[in-house]
């Protein structure tokens, strides 16, 4: 790979990030831009602009952008058509930013010539793999400069004393190590290392930052009802919502009562196993609800389907292959589900849990008549069950006369 | 079908299966055995005995026995292997008992000398399918009998005017109509139909039987240790406990802390979608418990394959096709890859809620040698990732190379 | 079911379908509506006319149409694009034209104001399912008859009674039974049945209609070109040709190279086993050339995941489920993934085969400059390999040091 | 990586690995023991000893092993077990020897106290990732040493050079470069590189060298007769014969006829594609066979199931995952199947094509009692499909009803 030219970078604004920043113009003398995304993950953006023209850049090279409604929108409500969960337990909150940072990152590569983008993930994780398969899906010739796999800063020590040889400011509560490491957006926070690095021990209650401790959480249940069209939820308690505003509500909501916590161990991409604590509270509501929803508007075949899919369609999202022809087939069969997946659903919350309670649909395949204990007027004649039965019996019936057959 | 001479009775000592019983003797005038089982359903069984005897069952034909550690150990275990969930979120409380029953009646029917089985199914459900599948399976050569989808006792009027002509004792309770349907064995508790049918309304605080109301449990957590051996649960709190025993405890646990309760709308086998409400508070810790200690003992590879086998394993069993092939097939798979699924977990019990905080095992692939934030001692070596994500993106490129291509 | 008062028969004009027409009218006083259909199964239509009039059905009431455009469009192309193939061999010849038989049934009951419809299968095979399925997922409210499960027509003798005192003319061959029973369309000729039950046996010579005896076909071998634009065969040796006359013109090819001959003992879903005999000879071709496009056009990953969704797909068309919510699911994906299947096969043909010879499209993925055992020119970094397979192997070196650990 | 310090090799005798050995000895300064197994490729390997010995290998440090039984018995037919093949048409020869060659290299290396092992496969292919998954996957601790990643060799005319600096004797048709690139073994003979790197381009007859090309195959069909047990191959035409001597035998049968070519552009696991010719005679009568014989003793539930996990095997089999939990999981699976898959299939060879034209078993499902056309004397009640039906399409009628009902 030649030396990049001009280079977008991921940039937070905080310390490390900003570290990059100065070596990239210092390793490889090339310009940078900056892409500082409000992805909901509670921090102002515009510190960040005084940061970068700060570190020299020029103020037509600082992208600072809310996409929220994107990220909501084309990303997180997609994966919740499939009721994705990566091993069983986890939300995937992580794994579905990364591409749309990649998306933007590239698209802005190509608005200012850049030749390159960056990011501040290491070589150990998953997040690496997400921002660069993505970038490599979107521009095959884009260079991806990964510092954390390329630097010598290999210690918290390197990394101040490089940062006071360049100048950047280092805030206090910087100085020391944090505890623990910490990604946030409006799906989820995860926290991960250090503190948590032995999977036998606890993890320490102020590890949790989003969601209050259940044992806190209100001692009355709340009910609440979430509106669904298509798949996708559009309101809360009968108000309209925008997809970020829908997912802020239900974080409030969420956090209120305790919801959406996880302590996991999970296999990352990499190889190696980690353990994350995840926070998604509004996430773990939504997936409850959409369940819910398609209770009563999925057929059984739709239904299953998705149940069989929906584990690889989370290992791409997990791995970082949203942007593969693979994903796509999958979301091209989850899409074509999800047309009568309209209707309501209500949930109770309490202290942790978050379920559904009722559901109801103007779609709903709930047969009543075809149910019921009661008389049903013919709607279904029990006398079929035994033919059905019958055919569904005869190759078990063949085995079984083989068996004996043989044994005889 | 010819007329059976001698018929095995799914016999719980109830009105039903008494009516049933008696049916059967009017209308095929066969000799009657009955089987009456302990799948933990928590109901005394020595009543029954004297209800058959009272109806007229010779003492040699009545089959009164204690199967719940075979239940749990070749039943609810193996299943628990898998981590199956039917539809996302039922664990199959009832499917799994029917087999059991229906292996019981053909052992029974070819120790007695009988050439059919009897049960008390209706015709609108699943476990008339169940119970006949796994018959047939094992026999080819059984007659099953179903009196719901035969006789002409369609009302509950007409029910009890049987009963009454025939001397059938009608205790006072049974007069009056059950305000839902109940099933209930040592996995769970499940409740459905008439106030139940409507979806939309929140079920009746008295529908549940088995776990206290969240809001009712203990404001203090529980921290519980459920120890593992090859994917099975061997002990809770450092006791080793049987099968059955272990699953009893864990009941207790359960329904004093409000677990395991599940209000669902599912796709019956026979094609129309029912309501059920089921209490599984033993199942639904275990099931939590296994995914805890799968995270640090099974392999990424396994862990995945196991996810995307188990809609499929959870299906057959469902559907009663626990005796067949496939599931067999499934089985070996899951049973393949719990050789190492050993060591101990803690979990959080909290008003309804069960989650993992810790797990450890000496048979662990955590590798915080590899994982670590600090200096992994070249565990790991990060330049590694670079050629990974490379060769992982190369087929990206060329799918982007292309898509350039053609536009350009 | 209350009785039928006007339906519609698919009508061959054959003995059987003339029995049928005539017990509806005299079984049930039904006026009767016939359905003639053109699938290419090389049988004119216009004595089917003449015989049904005989049988005192009124001109409006006969329909004769030649519908093989809409069945290779939109149901055969369909099917091949996922390579569909039913337990490893059977290409669905038969499979695949049911639904659409079925659907006109429906239109034109809904034209002519009919409340049921007929169809000539029997009881024991797979296509009264595939009718039935595909007329109730079309119109929930129509009543579907079959004959062959409900009259007392029970053998050969039977039937020409009845035939003979209804006036209902009997060809000279069809007195004496046919040595097998075959189905036809255009893409397949299907034989099972009597002399064929034996699947110890070899099949006579005569059973094989369509097809030359691979001894008996050209001594030189044929290289044909097929050109396919988004994963549909649009062309023959640059010849632009509509779907239906390309599969005539592959057929022909086939045909007389003694291709497409298939001898299987299938599944059938009613629970017992089959033998058939299949002549597929465009299909065969059809298969091999779309997997031959396939391999330079489509990215790995979807081609893997459309080879892991095949047999369910299949199975799918098998059992009669092309008009269910998951087989539309399963076609939404595999139809996500032809975009870019455009380009050209080369085949020989020769005394039985189609094979891939050669291939080549714009949109190929195939890139010598990567592959080439030459001087790259730095298109791909051989020392990418090392890393890709140290994360690759991470895993699996985590379990061996398990397994040592465990053992030392 | 430290350096290794004895190293084994896996050594063919020929020029290449000859090199390779002199640049380990040169380069590493490390001793090299060699290994060199006949896996049916058909050369003689007492040359590679003297080789061996003439670059100062010593004696002890000499291992030449037939291992064909073993890789018949031990790869090829579990392999079998699962009719294997990738991309739905690629048997998988060269795939399914790597890892029985790792193995050994691993085993020897730890008897004769090696801390390394070697291989020749470059760093653009499949073989590199397969050696070195199976090489961790048995021995965590290995080096594995692949030269042509790390060498600057990069030419024929450096490695010539090398070559003759280092006393390594050329034989005379080495000196030109070869027009393409085989692997041979008892299963299959593979062709790629130079002359076949334009998949556009027919494959040059000359290419060929295991199979006559069907038009010089024998005018007369050959039928043969294969015997099974429990899944595996066991006879030929009645004569008993191990494994590598069954496989050999119809390699002789099957390159006779022409049978088991193969021209395909397959999707390699490192994110090219490249195109291969392969020859596997014997083989592609057995996948043949294995079907066959399947098609009468497998039930319908495995059979489906076992096709629907096959590509992820032959996946599994093509990267180099033969050593993982995920591959064992499903040997499980389909060994699971197995146990009456006995029987005799009769196959018609000719001319470039293997077809099963009978199959009979002790063990067969197939009921000639259900199936007939003929009276079936009950065995069959024709009336339980119309159950079978109504059961089916019932949820297809509720989706139907629903979308009436939107629309009315």
């Amino acid at each position: 790979m030649s030396a990049p030219k001009k280079v977008v970078l991921a940039y937070s604004g905080g310390l490390d990030t900003s570290i990059i920043l100065k070596w990239l113009q210092t390793e490889y003398g090339c310009e940078v831009v900056t892409f500082t995304a409000d992805l909901g993950q509670g921090e102002e953006l515009e510190p960040a602009r005084k940061k970068a023209e700060l570190l020299g850049i020029k103020p037509e090279n600082i992208f600072i952008e809310d996409i929220r409604e994107e990220f909501v929108r084309d990303f997180v409500f997609p994966m919740f058509r499939a009721n994705a969960v990566y091993e069983g337990l986890y939300l995937l909150g992580t794994s579905i930013a990364r591409p749309l940072i990649s998306k933007r990152l590239v698209e802005i590569a190509e608005e200012t010539g850049a030749d390159a983008v960056a990011h501040g993930a290491t070589g150990k994780g998953n997040d690496q793999v997400r921002f660069e398969l993505a970038a490599y899906a979107l521009n095959p010739d884009i260079k991806v400069i990964a510092p954390w796999r390329e630097w010598d800063l290999s210690s918290r020590t390197k990394l101040l004393d490089f940062a006071e040889k360049n100048q950047i400011p280092i805030a206090k509560d910087k100085r020391g190590e944090a505890p623990f490491s910490v990604d946030a957006n409006l799906l989820h926070t995860s926290s991960e290392g250090k503190v948590l690095e032995d999977p036998a021990e606890m993890a320490p209650d102020y590890v949790y930052q989003r969601t209050v401790h259940p044992e806190d959480a209100p001692n009355e249940p709340e009910i609440i009802e979430i509106g669904f069209e298509k798949g996708d939820a559009v309101s809360i308690n009968g108000e309209a919502l925008s997809p970020a505003n829908l997912l802020t509500k239900l974080n409030e909501l969420g956090g209120k009562h305790g919801i959406g916590r996880l302590d996991l161990v999970e296999g990352r991409f990499v190889g190696m196993k980690s353990r994350g604590i995840y926070e998604t509270p509004g996430g773990t509501i939504l997936l409850e609800a959409h369940r819910g929803i398609e209770q009563i508007t999925l057929d059984r075949g739709a239904a299953h389907l998705k149940d069989e899919l929906m584990p690889r369609y989370a290992e791409l999202i997990y791995n970082g292959f949203w942007y593969s022809p693979e994903r796509e087939m999958l979301q091209a069969a989850i899409d074509a589900s999800q047309h009568h997946v309209t209707g309501s659903v209500k949930l109770k919350l309490y202290k942790g849990s978050a379920r559904t309670v009722a559901r109801w649909s103007d779609h709903s395949l709930y047969s009543e008549a075809h149910v019921t204990f009661e008389d049903d007027a013919g709607a279904y004649d029990q006398k079929d069950a035994a033919g059905f039965i019958q055919l569904n019996a005869l190759r078990l019936k063949l085995l079984a006369a083989r068996e004996r057959r043989l044994k005889g």
